[in-house]
């Protein structure tokens, strides 16, 4: 049954649950697909996640592998395939990530990127049936972020027509590749190519790592676990190091380059075409680990709000919903439009993706500099965004959100590794911030710049023109506001950047010397065009009057709420005044209570099942203490006697058997 | 070895690192006597961490039980004693809080406070002997902030002069007590009081829960673990249910009030003083919880930061210390600033607590108020400071922070409990905007108000000074900044306040209405008084010019870059101008130049052992790939076989033989 309290909710909404949920999915179909799939991943026992919170980092692992391998039967079974449309929906919203085998699905990808159709033909078939287990390698103990600096060495010896690789020192060891650890027989290498003594730079190369017979590592082969993280237990990421270890020419990927028979480099394209493959896979990311694991927390945290009732707001009456406290509205709801504001955005890059990938097939790098930007900085900043306010629902859920039952520590430390891997968030930023100031110059010079940096050369001077709060519910006013914000922080620190330059400083310094505030130029640029997407999808609703209406909403929260996050950004010029501040509180702290009767609702919009929450606090029904007792009861800590007694306390204990 | 990269940090240090190590502790003798203990505690083996990231949860208890038992031994082979100088030293830097039985302390404390003399020579030596284990029962499944509205019952029967003690409903269950789950033998468990069906209120009593002689639950207690936890692994957070369970009169904690024979109620002091164990644990973990962590974090992350080399500043010349970019520097640094900011403070309320404390020993409880106010909010604010700043730690060493050899991850999971018990942080901010409110309106009045909120009613209007970055450097000009800050958020929720009030808003409801200001108004109270104190401090250190000098910047910098972070504080009445805060700006990252040359030297003088930071990052001789990879190494991952291959892959891989 459930919660009184919680269907209380439900009965009010404003809007149609079913309605928005197929909006967001894009449709009946994909609806009606989604369900399916996720029916059918967890109506089998194997996909199970019950124990998850209870098990060691080797039960994690072993049971990630049975599942994947278990995965191609059910796929087989269901009749789904690797291009159709299930695809999306059972990796992520079925079984959550909690599988193995998925930087086997990167090394695929960049085989098949990168890879002749000579190459794709040979290491592909195989690799899809599990016959070989695949490592993407790249990052090494010393280097992660900066590629060019990897040590790890590929030297092609003319002789026997093949490619020596070698991990000169401790540093180049590869390290953090996932199913490297325990798993993959295969890898992708990257290795600086040397040939006649001359470095080309980071290639990748195909390696054999273990015996396909008995699972022993390779000759010249060291590799291994990295032991424990703060999440990730289900994948064995591994080192690498490597002794003289020798590939054929044809091991190279070679779409894009080659080195021929007698040593001649050939390029066929652009070098960065190389780093394409994590483009693409920091997008992918952005919508699988970021906003999925946020709306995941929101459902928790807010249907657990509404069941919590605690202290009194009015004296007498009884306790009161936390959902009704304006902190507590305050913490949560802001971060409920952020996912809904990020979703939006994400629809967005991933079209613009597309568009890109279609274009690269046919040799056309054109895109390529605005979408690497574009991408670079809208992970940084929804990375950061998001795992922030995974953390508010954490935090919201008080000591009960600390519990692992509770779900919600398992997908902060998941989704925290989103700021850190594919791409650090700071370097991200500034190469975002890069773009931005070659752009801004450019405008400035009256050259053509990509269209979503145009607004920069249309620096308007001039005051925020609302008059009392209810102005700043018009996506016009406060679109305008970041965008004024945006082009102030690229403009003042390309002032400074120059400033310093003619002042004598190198380059080099004087970029150094204004990072910290280029970083936060290109957070302001994502913050403006995720605020304008919003406010332009909202208006594209129009068929849905319902779905429009909250949506509204939400996009005006989002946009309210960064600015009273970050009041001196547009105070700092008077672009708007402190008394317009105050109207900017007056309407973010009214939309709070407005949204509020419809939090619950929204988030059952998510459409999370009880097993992909796997929390005891976020269930539909709003059972929770009912849940956490129970689930408590199958801990390891219950379930097995306790040693600690009989060794250390009896002996103690029995001393006071007549004292007491 | 030392990595060179680190010794070259530590040959051009500004001040005498052993100095200002001594000054830290508050005289040469304390650091002789922490010195000692932390190497008779890291000498014995018993209290090795060295397994701590490999372990399970049962594993960790059980270590934590032996060493709690085996520290009984150790303390009487060192002669240390309970009321000796060496026992602050023992718990929080030897053994970083990694031991069993730290309720049963809270236990033992609440009985010396709460209990009569009798009932204290009763409970109390064989409590310090281990013959009985305690736990502090206080939290419920549904009720935590709430005390009042705890539902376990408590029921005086004359008859048979007992108490009979029940737990109505699941929400009334007991969670989350330490050392309840699988170790404690007794607990003091708060319950609603009821003598001839009239509530009393929340009192404490002692219940025996598990037999002395075989440790099976007493009759009527159903009890167990609350199964796994972000962190405290190693602590048996329990629950604990009560079915008529009966205890003699004599088992209510008796000092404060009583129940005579007759069912007479009597009441010899303030309630208040029932949540006085609470103060003082509160103020007791900021030290120990909060602020060593963040002084570990930092340790780690900086010595990383001076080893680790990524990229060029320079072209062609070799990588730089990531520790010489500026957003490191910027990341890092401020935290560097907040740890000795808060350890300062902490000092100052640590003595404020020492005189209430002996003045409630004579029944004096009239500074209560603001020593609950003040240590409310100020542990609101800290826990909050020092997590981000921990976490910024982790984020800051890229990868490798995320590996839990790093160190780090334990540090956050940990010290982000820390907002949570002991008072969620949200509620405490609130008591203490309460407690502001009130002495603002009775400063405003013209009645006196207590020391820390005098500056209330000397609002002085007009504006911030500065004329140029270097005044930024004044602690007058800052302090002021701050102060006038902090009054302006006061007086104007207040102001927000009285205007619902008067407009016919009820005074329950205008208050909730505020509430997401008032907590403002609190945070930036306990800021300005931080940043105060500090510079203070700063002050007061004239006779170690050397120490002066590096503290002052730190308090600079502390002060800049709140200042920096909130900056639309300070711009909201124009109190500093655009202009203003971009000499704000200036001078702060001006700063963080200056302090990066002895950021190595200033978290070496925190003197952490390596055994004590337990980080593959962060020891004294900076050889961190190395380490990560010879403890990765020992891994569970690494020296227990792989049944997921037998089982899973082999059948697969071996189809391939003949294929590649």
């Amino acid at each position: 049954s459930v919660n009184p309290d919680l269907a209380s909710e439900r009965r009010t909404a404003s809007f149609s649950v079913e309605k928005l949920t197929v909006q967001l999915d894009g449709g009946a179909e994909q609806t009606r697909i989604r369900r399916a799939v996720v029916e059918a991943i967890e109506s089998d026992p194997v996909f199970s996640r019950e124990n998850q919170y209870f098990q060691s980092q080797n039960e994690r692992y072993e049971a990630a592998v049975r599942k994947a391998v278990h995965l191609q039967t059910k796929m087989h079974e269901m009749r789904w395939t690797e291009n159709g449309p299930e695809l999306k929906y059972i990796y992520s919203r079925a079984l959550a990530g909690d599988v193995a085998f998925l930087i086997h699905r990167v090394f695929m990808r960049c085989i098949s990127l990168l890879g002749s159709d000579k190459q794709i033909a040979k290491w592909i078939p195989p690799a899809t049936q599990y016959q070989l287990i695949g490592s993407y390698a790249q990052t090494e103990l010393g280097h992660g972020t900066y590629l060019r600096g990897l040590e790890t060495t590929a030297v092609f010896d003319i002789t026997t027509q093949e490619f020596i690789l070698n991990t000169p020192k401790i540093s180049a060891m590869k390290w953090w590749p996932g199913d490297m650890g325990r798993s993959a027989t295969h890898a992708v290498v990257f290795a600086q190519l040397y040939v006649h003594g001359q470095c080309y730079g980071v290639h990748p190369f195909i390696l054999q790592i273990r015996s396909l017979q008995d699972h022993s590592l390779c000759p010249g082969i060291t590799a291994g676990d990295i032991g424990p993280k703060m999440n990730f237990e289900h994948i064995d990421n591994g080192y690498l190091m490597l002794q003289n270890v020798r590939v054929p020419r044809e091991n190279m990927l070679n779409k894009f380059c080659e080195v021929q028979p007698d040593g001649t480099y050939i390029k066929r394209g652009t070098e960065k075409i190389n780093y394409f493959t994590m483009t693409t896979v920091r997008i992918s990311l952005i919508s699988d680990e970021v906003i999925l694991p946020l709306m995941k927390a929101c459902t928790i945290a807010i249907r657990y709000s509404a069941v919590r009732r605690q202290s009194k707001l009015k004296p007498g009456e009884e306790e009161a919903k936390i959902l009704d406290y304006q902190t507590q509205q305050e913490k949560l709801l802001p971060q409920l439009a952020a996912a809904y504001a990020f979703h939006f955005i994400n629809k967005y890059l991933q079209e613009l993706l597309d568009t890109g990938y279609r274009e690269i097939q046919t040799k056309n790098f054109d895109n390529l500099p605005e979408l690497h930007a574009f991408s670079s900085g809208f992970k940084a900043m929804a990375t950061q965004y998001c795992t922030s306010a995974v953390e508010i629902c954490l935090r919201a859920c008080g000591g009960h959100g600390y519990s692992l039952l509770s779900g919600l520590p398992s997908l902060y430390t998941k989704i925290l590794a989103s700021c850190i891997y594919e791409g650090e968030n700071t370097i991200l930023l500034l190469q975002t911030a890069r773009f931005l100031i070659k752009c801004f110059s450019a405008a400035g010079a009256g050259q053509p710049v990509p269209p979503s940096v145009t607004y920069l050369s249309a620096v308007k001077a001039g005051k925020c023109p609302a008059k009392n709060k209810l102005d700043f519910l018009s996506p016009v006013i406060y679109t305008e506001a970041y965008q004024h914000a945006a082009v102030r922080l690229v403009s003042s620190t390309a002032a400074k950047l120059q400033d310093l330059i003619q002042s004598g400083v190198k380059k080099h310094e004087a970029w150094n010397q204004c990072s910290v505030q280029l970083a936060q130029a290109a957070k302001a640029h994502c913050h403006y065009l995720t605020v304008k997407n919003f406010a332009e999808t909202v208006e594209k609703l129009e068929t849905e009057a319902g779905i429009q209406k909250i949506m509204k909403h939400l996009c005006d929260l989002f946009a309210l709420h960064g600015i009273f996050s970050n009041t001196g950004v547009f105070l700092h010029d008077g672009y708007i005044s402190g008394a317009q501040m105050d109207m900017v509180t007056a309407s973010y702290l009214d939309l709070l209570a407005v949204i509020r009767k419809d939090a619950v609702p929204l988030v059952d919009a998510f459409d999370f099942t009880d097993k992909s929450l796997n929390s005891a606090l976020g269930s539909y029904d709003g059972q929770v203490y009912q849940r956490l007792y129970e689930w408590a009861q199958k801990s390891p800590t219950n379930t097995q006697t306790n040693p600690a007694y009989e060794r250390y306390l009896k002996p103690l204990l029995h001393n006071t058997l007549s004292k007491l």
